[in-house]
């Protein structure tokens, strides 16, 4: 595990992870074979430094004199973040944005499988969106004691939020995509990531104001 | 400006300053008026020194003995980010996702007034999505000499992403919430946020796959 005896690999390191994938996935489209870690720093804003410290926690990379090779990076970094392989995702909440996220081209891309779209509002239930039909959130559990999907993505307005999460982790959701402007309160095995609209605004707000913020893209 | 000499205030404080909002607009509903850091450490996962150290960039927060009051604190953070007072804000994409946002309550919530719909297909451009007419892009500049717009949303397909970027440049746009899966390349005076779902589940999916990470709300 390269120079990390304790194991643990902050959460900010695997934030990067996947802002470095998302720079190799450009520099792939753009037929680039090789990079160094000054290229990083240059495209992401992240220092070279830090890129080289991130990789490390997850062994050896790269070659010195030569520096790394795109597609090599690219899929270790692919395996590291788990996601080279196809993973069950539902929907809970079937409004605009979750309409608009079941739409979304870039999820399949990454093999997250968008199996099931559930909502509570009657006029909603059986209604196809996209190719899928949306379900009853009562029968969540049921269904996916089937499908088996360990990630969810909740669009449901603030105030349903915290009961929806409820059921859904009975339902055996462990790591859910909150798009619900409120905190939510899960056990320690439950793992959530936050979507903030208005918290990247207000970054951005602040950002506007004043010149006196490291610059680094999020 | 606290304890803070050079006046730089870290981008993952500014994340997390609007994190405490959140939280203490969660406690203003459920009618709470004081906390303790130890709260905030319990309900977001942040843990209590790192909140008072991020409060500290800002000056004086809390009484000793007594704790945070909610309204102030909340009244604070909102003058600190910028979000207290009015600010326009250009969509660039009438897709499904930049639809979907333009329907987002939160955003009139925080001040945050969406005043323009700018798309490149002219079977959109003249049709009305909620309230507002869909523009064409390429009156942008135009458009916003009047309407001074400062921050833009980018929801348009990677492709034309580069392309979109710099005529919002050129049309006086200083900050981005990108949601296009790829690293825009802008000058220094210009700040971006990226906002990737893909990004987001495949922090999820890693955590699904190990405890070792250290647990906190993003």
């Amino acid at each position: 595990m390269g120079n990390n005896p304790s194991g643990k690999v902050p959460v900010p390191t695997l934030e990067r992870m996947a802002t470095y994938l998302r720079y190799l996935l450009d520099l792939e489209q753009d037929h680039v074979e090789t990079i160094a870690s000054s290229d990083v720093e240059e495209q992401t804003g992240i220092n070279a430094a830090q890129f080289r410290k991130d990789l490390s926690y997850f062994g050896e990379f790269g070659k010195p004199g030569v520096g790394y090779n795109v597609a090599e990076l690219q899929n270790r970094i692919t395996k590291i973040l788990k996601i080279d392989r196809e993973q069950h995702v539902v929907m809970i909440g079937a409004g605009n944005l979750g309409s608009a996220l079941v739409g979304y081209p870039g999820l399949n891309e990454h093999h997250f499988n968008l199996v099931a779209v559930f909502d509570n509002n009657f006029a909603k239930i059986g209604r196809k969106l996209w190719e899928l039909e949306i379900l009853d959130i009562s029968r969540l559990a049921e269904i996916n004691a089937v499908l088996k999907a360990r990630i969810g993505i909740l669009a449901v307005p603030r105030s349903a939020a915290q009961d929806v999460t409820e059921q859904m982790i009975d339902a055996g959701i462990r790591a859910i995509l909150n798009f619900a402007p409120t905190i939510l309160r899960v056990p320690d095995d439950v793992v959530v990531r936050n979507v903030s609209f208005v918290q990247e605004l207000a970054v951005l707000s602040y950002h506007l104001s004043t010149d006196m913020v490291f610059n680094e893209q999020g």
